[in-house]
């Protein structure tokens, strides 16, 4: 009897706005085992704004999706059978194996994780990519000092939101921009952010920034692009820093993004915007990840996650990443554990 | 008898392209010499781009011009007469004492340069904040290494002229973007640029882009911005360097200044911008001078300037800037010097 595989393919590249049309779901035989080869079935798997970037085929930082070819991405699994000496059934691992319910993979496409540590699915999140991105990027990028101000785009998602806590962690006032009351209410009461701004009920954008930053903004986190930021580049200080991290709301339109020229405003902060993605810092994810599991352990960070159940969801869930509902971390749980050890 | 000081003043700040109405000339006594000051009597003026930007009444990395007061500037004069005992009849001196044929300066205004190593007009070019600017937008930001791509807008211009030689020194492939034929011609035949692109001549940017730069671009010193720095950011390498010097497109403009927002570009690319402004460095100045000396006497940098004659037009000469048709360094010789010591 073959062990049979469900996995979700590229069914065509979107135009705009993903949808259902994007994705098919298949069936196919998982295959034997080889020397050096582990059997995973996935247990969570990520979905992120990046990916969408990987559904378009142009040049980027990571090779374009193929069409009929499954979704990649981050996603942890479970061993449940092993040819491989560095894993055995039951191991909980990471991978990129991404949307399939089944991977054979080579035991170097595998990281094994500690269980007893923290949840499984915070190595998706707060300890995983999503913490290393805003850590390098806050850090190494936008190098906050104490006393000045960090300004957050999509403050309560993902990145931003552990983005938010570092900046407090290292004494900078942090200002939250997000798009709902709950979030605001997040940010500032369950994140201890300093101000928040709602940009969906502020009329005026500039005025509010002003508000909430009377000494003006030292670091921009920049996670959606567009507007919203147009806006925090009026209020920039000398020598601001703008990690840029995402463009969100770039990423679904069809026409070229206009928006005001960035140079004048530049030459006249002697400002720095650096794009950045978390791949440039792969030989300090360590480094990252242990000073990410101290502050998680002595409770100076916290983190919240949506998890989504069930396989077939997993489209759904990458959809609802474009409606900006979500708080925290966006997961789908494909499946529990069958082994503990 | 008292001197008489013709000034250029600020009549009025221009809403658009500058013009004579946005410019009166005034007589003035020149005043009493006090203990510590120097009476200068200007022999070069500067004329820049930036001081565009001071016109406006918007707060920026140096004080907007005043309605009515004199348009201060980088200037070269002749001490004509003294009451500090660091400076003597004769000796000449830089300051930023702007649009007038005389000044009193306080000692510590002035600093004295050296006739005898270079012509004292280089001291407001390739010797002075021009050459700075260029040496430290294109080392400190732009960090072109042996064998990389470096494009240059403005490239026949003060700034941009010299960052070109530089990043050959450094070993770099150079393409300049300039706006005739004669000054391409001035680019690979004086300057030894590898590549030149007219951009008036040319239809496709992008495409003449590519074509000069088979590898891609590595670093981009932007002196323009608008369309021009649009097409250079669709032929970027990943960890591309753009220092961000000028915007001189968009220095005139009544309206926003639209175009493609970089955010996405910026992620994909692992890109990093950054705006500066050469007083940024003012503590390394004397590293940059002795270098570009040093470069000038072993015949490894040349420079052109366009020297207008005549204080009363200073005012034509800015507003030729924005014409574009001038070559380096653009100056107006205002008077001999008197004293040969």
């Amino acid at each position: 009897m073959t062990l049979v595989n469900k996995q979700i393919i590229l069914a065509e590249r979107p135009k705009g706005m993903p949808d259902q049309n994007t994705f098919r779901f298949v069936k196919q035989d998982v295959g034997e085992l080889k020397e050096g080869q582990v059997l995973v079935r996935t247990l969570y798997v990520s979905v992120d704004p990046y990916m969408r970037g990987r559904m378009e085929d142009t040049e980027s930082y990571v090779e374009p999706y193929k069409v009929n070819e499954v979704i990649e991405g981050g996603a942890i699994g479970e061993v449940i059978d092993s040819k491989s000496d560095r894993f055995q059934q039951g191991d909980v691992v990471l991978g990129m194996f991404g949307w399939q319910e089944y991977y054979i993979a080579n035991e170097k496409e595998l990281r094994k994780i500690d269980p007893s540590l923290a949840p499984i699915s915070t190595h998706l999140g707060i300890l995983g990519m999503t913490g290393l991105t805003a850590y390098f990027g806050l850090l190494d990028i936008g190098q906050p000092k104490e006393g000045e101000t960090v300004v957050i785009s999509g403050a309560a998602g993902a990145v931003g939101s552990v983005v938010g806590q570092i900046a407090k962690i290292k004494g900078a006032r942090v200002v939250g921009i997000a798009g709902s009351d709950e979030k605001i209410q997040y940010l500032q009461e369950e994140l201890q952010f300093d101000e928040g701004i709602n940009y969906r009920s502020t009329k005026n954008m500039e005025e509010a920034l002003k508000e909430a930053c009377p000494d003006g903004i030292d670091v921009y986190f920049d996670n959606v692009g567009g507007e919203i930021s147009d806006a925090v580049f009026t209020q920039l200080n000398r020598y601001a820093r703008i990690p840029v991290c995402g463009a969100i709301s770039s990423y679904n339109l069809e026409k070229t993004d206009l928006g005001p020229r960035v140079q004048a405003t530049l030459i006249k902060k002697s400002a720095l915007m650096q794009g950045f993605t978390v791949g440039n810092y792969a030989n300090r994810f360590n480094e990252g990840a242990m000073q990410l599991g101290q502050w998680l352990q002595e409770g100076k960070l916290t983190y919240r996650e949506t998890i989504k159940e069930g396989f077939e969801n997993i489209p759904n869930a990458f959809l609802d990443l474009f409606k900006g509902n979500n708080v925290g971390k966006l997961l789908v749980k494909v499946a529990d554990r069958q082994y503990q050890n």
